[in-house]
């Protein structure tokens, strides 16, 4: 069983263990401060779920949340869900599982780690010991598998790769760092670079910037090509600490295909420079939109088995 | 059974359960570019311990090595060790402890790594799950204990935080990347940085800059603060990534105490901002001149029993 929640929508589905997905449903996030008005769309979510007749066979359940996220007490505190802080998902859940006959294992884990075990399970990943997974997108999150394990960390929010500093004397970051690779290479980073450097177009977001990129626009290009290099810088900075022979980036910046690929590979020999590190590969996602929820299944899998 | 290969001295000790040290003996490393000279000397090494009485109760031997090694293949290829790349040290030491009765598993660590499983074992990261070991000197090296293991990783350089790069803009390394913490924080470069601003004095290394710093000298005081942001950025960063929640420093130019902690701390809350990270500590190594050997047997216990 899977429920992914995030700032729009809250889905949830049946993940079988070949990874195909039934029972598929969603909500949208509601708005406003209520954090019980959210707690109902969960609730809605998996009411739908215990009406199919494959509910009484699941085995455990994933939650996939967007972060900060804090797994050793099972609460969530999304940016862009403002009326659940530290809020107890984990309990919550777990309590409606119940009540609906499913007393099951519950775990709960970061959108960027869940993507990270869907991309180790049947994506980019596969196979791959050592991986670094990453979303390019409004923000830049990520997740890590270590030695086949997925490493989420004590309070399941290690891959936090957005929010590493390239830039010790760099800008001022929205988390209150300094430098950090979502300040640089996020789509929204992209875009007001372009904008503040004299970029214009109809369509003033990255994705604009990249139909400029791919038709040759000097400044469109050169926007992606510093977030290109922050991005190589991060990757290679994470192989040199952790030695991930992989990493694979998705999301709305990654959709623009070599258009952001090209920089960051072009780049990653002047970060990945010694010898253990030089056969990293960079690599874009496999799993589209269902990532979310195929993550939250892989991750309760993989977390469930670790512990 | 634990043997220190470093640039000046080869060493070699019986470590015992409770980390005491007996028959500790040590050669200096030769010079030139004989391999077999340098394994001369380890041979040497070897023949004294096996002159101990307690020489037939050793369960295992650990080689600590200056880096990089590839502990897949068991060799080594030191950076102040020319005459040996990629020299097959875990086989020669194989055959060499077995030419003596001593048939045990011999296992190969860098030094970055070693001295990591000895702070866990015995020293400031003991009882952390999860935490940074650093050695800032000449160079910058280090190594990780993640989830109570050592991450050793695939070829056993994991942790290299010398060279992640914290300035993506930043001056070519000589490893061949830029930006590299390595090119900012050691010693070489709080040296090298304070010279070119000016600064002078009877002895210019970084223990020189440093009492100018304890002195009150400006330009020494700032050679630390660069020193210590650079520093500071690493550990953030890669408590960010895997969720350590402490970094050790030892080293010769950590023997500076707050010279070089009093702006690594100071600079830490402008790089680890995010709420799983503010709590991370930084305090100085505990194990002095003796961590290489205490690291080759701890390295050896703790990837024996990983293994």
């Amino acid at each position: 069983m899977a429920i992914d929640i995030g700032g729009t929508k809250i889905a949830g589905a049946l993940v079988h263990p070949d990874g195909t997905m039934t029972a598929a449903t969603r909500r949208p996030t509601p708005r406003g401060t209520d954090p019980e008005a959210v707690m109902a769309a969960v609730t809605d979510v998996i009411a739908d779920l215990s009406a199919d007749p494959l509910w009484e066979r699941a085995v455990r359940c994933g939650i996939g949340s967007a972060g900060p996220v804090d797994t050793s007490k099972g609460t969530v505190s999304p940016v862009n869900i403002g009326a659940w802080r530290d809020f107890p998902v984990q309990e919550r859940v777990t309590a409606e599982l119940g009540a609906r006959g499913a007393r099951i294992p519950v775990v709960l884990a970061g959108d960027g780690v869940a993507m990270t075990a869907a991309e180790h399970w049947l994506g980019a990943a596969r196979g791959h010991a050592n991986a670094l997974c990453m979303v390019v997108s409004t923000g830049v999150g990520g997740g890590l598998i270590l030695d086949n394990r997925l490493h989420a960390g004590p309070t399941g929010n290690a891959g936090h790769i957005g929010h590493i500093s390239v830039a010790f004397d760099g800008e001022p970051c929205v988390c209150g760092g300094r430098g950090c690779v979502e300040s640089l290479a996020s789509g929204t980073a992209i875009a007001r670079w372009a904008l503040a450097q004299g970029w214009t177009g109809p369509d003033p977001t990255a994705a604009g910037v990249a139909a400029s990129a791919a038709a040759g626009d000097p400044v469109a290009l050169a926007a992606f090509d510093r977030a290109g290099r922050a991005l190589a810088a991060a990757i290679a900075a994470t192989a040199t600490l952790v030695e991930t022979d992989i990493a694979v980036i998705g999301g709305g910046v990654a959709a623009s295909g070599e258009t952001l690929f090209g920089p960051v590979r072009r780049h990653l020999a002047s970060y990945a420079a010694l010898s253990f590190v030089r056969g990293l590969r960079v690599v874009p996602a496999a799993l589209g939109t269902h990532a979310g929820l195929i993550g939250a299944a892989a991750a309760a899998m993989m977390l469930t088995s670790a512990g």
